[in-house]
């Protein structure tokens, strides 16, 4: 299978591209090096030292064996993005070239027309030029759980459900209702992409994904292959924010309550079910949703684990609640629907418990790095500036 | 009252600029007119030749007695709107600078993208502006009925409505689903706006409303104070474009089975539901959803009598459905709420079968006028492209 990985230089695009390339499947990377630009835009950086897209390659090549393209470029720009589909050919194209970042998209009304130019009109150019150049390529499409916010409902795992409004029944587009300019730009994007399946018969798998954590996959095995890895209050996702502190001496800082709910998983089972859905693609024209998490915790509980975790490695960790500089629900129901991983024989290989020790693990070393982005870490974005 | 016009060069924002002053209030107009050049773009025009805002400004000033202020200029650019706003310190902002045509922003991914970049981008300049330099303004923004779809239920007029979801009561966004780009884009601002109401606090009228028919309200009382009127299949709807039809001897031409049905209202009445809307804002910090038309037709019922009205003045009128262009719902049902404007005592003025027939004669004396961009006329933008 050849797949074109857009935002191949990120969290997930860097080790799916490695995943794949072992795998046998031929690799074109894309990325714009936004997010590494963003990140330094804070005043923060990756834990891990982040090696050239170029030398990325070469040490993939020098310890894998494998061969990836990759190519620097922003897909916003059309003509850029129409020559990569038109040459390379892919099967798949994995969509990641997002501003992915809820606080990032807050900060202010620039932040906020990035994040919807740059997520909208990147997956508009793909939903076009799919068409155009070759409409039974399969989209792959990176969207979040956070999409459906935290409704009372059972969130579905369909495109459209069942619902009873006004006191009649009808078929409706899955509610949605999104906590920053970040989470409604990508409640767009499913609407372009469930309305553009229809009128383009396009094939796309369109993955509401829950918080990833993790240092690892198994094809990370030195220090140069590692993906980038974020902590700072803009940028990290909790259980990765929450090691950092632990390993800083700073408290963990769970926003308000911490009754706030989710569903997790690690970066190998997200490597792992992301290569499942593209190597068992949706039927041609099929609009696939899928909820991608493995396991549902409150931000307390994470706390807690993240807190055994580093006492067991002989780390002093207190956990401090702060102001929740967010707007949204810090106790509420939470039970979406997961048919479709399981449907593939998907089983979760890594629980958080196990893989915080690793990653605190993994992470220790680079604690003098760590200390130089401290000031990072604390929440400054908040929602009602 | 001091308000801001956004899109005061428009069909709706030049006749609501008029009444605004007429009734003694302080009117700025900003447009970039952008709707002239995309109108000529696809090689049509206003059936009454448009004089230049400068004109515009100088001939209500003539006749009515009244003072406009006008300024041409691109809310997209927030440096632009933010000189603007502080400058001029409104009451209230109207919000009509939007990309309005739904065959337009379907016509290619360029239009689609500018359609997204320029609604998306319009609102939220708006919407932060509003909130940095006076949160009690009151914004006034138009959306479209069409944002509803045809749904089976009872369309709520509230930005959230009670559902029972996959079993579950909750209270969810009102479901909204778009027929095109430009459909979608309306859906979003109205998510930025029902979002960013609870994040800042904001005092905004969000209305929904249906195709306006019309060629005059009581201000418009000479040729150089009317609003620009479209009737080509790009930038008419559909009343007014089976008017123009009737004229030319073209046949009307029903999109399909012509059971599409939606609620319509007169230009007169839109601007004085506008008005009173203005005159009457909602409570601070509430966001207001407004259902606004007057009658409910199907196409075909709209063909029908315009079809009488054309006769009854002389013209040789046929029917000819031709295939449907869009993709839509060709039978459905359809049954909005409407209780703000009845609640404010706003009864309609016009009816259709009436103000047809005004506008046929209106539109006669233009008919070598209309001749020129016959060819504009018949569906050529194709949603299935």
């Amino acid at each position: 299978m050849k797949v074109l990985v857009l935002g191949a230089d990120g969290y997930l695009g860097w080790p799916l591209s490695l995943r794949l390339a072992i795998k046998g499947h031929e690799v074109m990377g894309i990325d714009n090096l936004a997010t590494r630009r963003a990140v330094e835009e804070i005043g923060s950086n990756s834990a891990f030292p982040l090696p050239s897209p170029q030398e990325r390659v070469k040490e993939a090549k020098r310890i894998l064996g494998v061969n990836i393209d990759f190519s620097i470029g922003d897909i916003t720009n059309k003509e850029f993005l129409r020559e990569a589909i038109k040459s390379y050919k892919p099967d798949a194209v994995v969509h990641f070239a997002e501003q992915r970042s809820a606080p990032y998209s807050m900060k202010d009304l620039d932040h906020a027309v990035y994040t919807v130019r740059n997520n909208l009109e990147s997956t508009l150019n793909l939903i076009y030029l799919v068409k155009d150049i070759d409409p039974s390529i399969h989209i792959l499409k990176m969207g979040t759980m956070g999409e459906y916010g935290t409704p009372n409902f059972d969130i579905p795992e369909s495109p459209f459900v069942d619902a009873i409004v006004n006191g009649k029944n009808d078929k409706i587009f899955t509610p949605r209702w999104g906590g920053s300019v970040y989470h409604m730009s990508k409640i767009f994007d499913s609407y372009f992409l469930a309305y553009f399946n229809r009128i383009f018969n396009l094939t796309i798998t369109d993955i509401m994904q829950g918080p990833v954590y993790g240092t690892r996959t198994s094809e990370i095995v030195e220090e140069s292959l590692r993906t980038r890895f974020d902590f700072d209050e803009t940028w990290g996702t909790v259980v990765n924010r929450f090691c950092v502190e632990a390993i800083l001496g700073i408290p963990l800082t769970p926003y308000g309550k911490g009754g706030q709910t989710r569903g997790f998983l690690s970066l190998e089972d997200s490597i792992n079910a992301l290569t499942l859905l593209l190597e068992n693609p949706p039927k041609r024209e099929e609009y696939r949703v899928v909820n991608q998490f493995m396991e549902i915790y409150s931000i307390n509980e994470i706390a807690e684990i993240v807190k055994r975790a580093g006492e067991d490695l002989g780390l002093d960790v207190t956990i401090n609640h702060v102001e929740n500089p967010r707007v949204e629900a810090e106790e509420h129901y939470y039970n979406p629907e997961r048919k479709v991983l399981p449907a593939l024989g998907y089983k979760p290989k890594k629980n958080l418990a196990e893989e915080v020790k690793i990653m605190i693990e993994d992470l220790i070393p680079y604690k003098e790095r760590l200390e130089r982005y401290k000031t990072a870490i604390m929440p400054k974005t908040k929602w009602k500036s």
